[in-house]
């Protein structure tokens, strides 16, 4: 199977890290990540949202959002939970991640760190930082007296919150005082393996 | 069961709407969606976000995001595939529709209709409006030759994107060109046990 990705998009390495811990063999195709004037080409078809990751399964059939892509790999593996309610709890961190960690965090980063040009993005800086300061306390809170963020095992949850948060210092982010988040996070980063964002 | 929530809000309507064709009773308590200041003291310890929809179960356990709540009560109905890819289609929707749609269609919709203060976002509402008139397009495009979202039948994402899409003309979105989405509104409406966003 063939993976649309960026390698510095963490929504990328979100797939990256599961296939890693499932075994799952694929190939790989790099899409610029600020010069996105070939996107209709390339994803048309494939991806309503023309966004990486893009999965395309060897019969042909795609796949877009990082959440639904985990989702389809993560069935019946020990990254998604079997007792129903904490399937749940498992989508509701996937979707916080997505609708108020990425919007913030990840943008962030990008404008700073990859953009080529923070400068534009000075205005709404203040504003995205502040709400992302809001998500990471959030998730400190949660992480006290826990190992992971649902039911005693790693899930999904943890990756894709693990993508952008280990990453946030490229977005100015001091985690420093976060000590249940530092600690949750070198827990995820010492499975086996585990592989790093720019592997 | 009792759900936070506001009888203006479209991911406060998926739930009663998917409660509704399930059939399934609860209780609702509406809290401010413009005054957000007792969210901390109503809804901390329920959802790490702080906003509605927020459910509690008769044991107490609590979930947050619409996407969640809907995939808790889904899961085993009518409106969850069967089908291993179709599942993961349906999430790449409700996805879709928490990072591209909402962010959008809803925004631009609550900022003029509900804010109270149209004037303070004007200078945003040009881009998010052009942001909602490219989901409308891909929506539209992809319902073609199509009944519903994912596969032969009504499910979550259908749901979903309904919520925000029949009420975009509040946010100023004119739908008159979108014969495709047009006929799939009217189709989710002629279900048996529907309910409006103001029932």
């Amino acid at each position: 199977m063939l993976l649309y990705e960026s390698p510095v998009s963490g929504n990328c390495y979100k797939v990256r890290l599961l296939l890693a811990h499932l075994g799952l063999p694929y190939e790989r195709r790099t899409l610029d990540v600020v010069d996105r004037s070939d996107r209709p080409e390339v994803l048309g078809g494939l991806n309503p949202a023309l966004r990486v990751p893009t999965l395309v399964l060897d019969d042909g059939r795609s796949l877009g959002e990082s959440g639904a892509i985990l989702w389809y790999f993560g069935e019946g593996s020990r990254f998604v939970p079997t007792d129903r309610f904490e399937r749940a709890q498992m989508l509701q961190w996937m979707f916080f991640e997505q609708y108020d960690h990425e919007p913030a965090i990840a943008v962030v980063r990008f404008w700073l760190a990859y953009s080529g040009n923070p400068e534009a993005f000075e205005d709404r800086r203040t504003e995205r930082t502040a709400a992302g300061y809001r998500v990471l306390a959030a998730m400190n809170s949660h992480l006290v007296g826990r190992s992971w963020f649902v039911g005693d095992a790693m899930s999904l949850a943890d990756i894709v919150l693990y993508a952008y948060t280990h990453v946030a210092d490229e977005g100015g982010f001091d985690l420093t005082l976060y000590d249940a988040i530092n600690a949750w996070l070198a827990r995820v980063a010492a499975e086996p393996a585990h592989v790093t964002i720019d592997a």
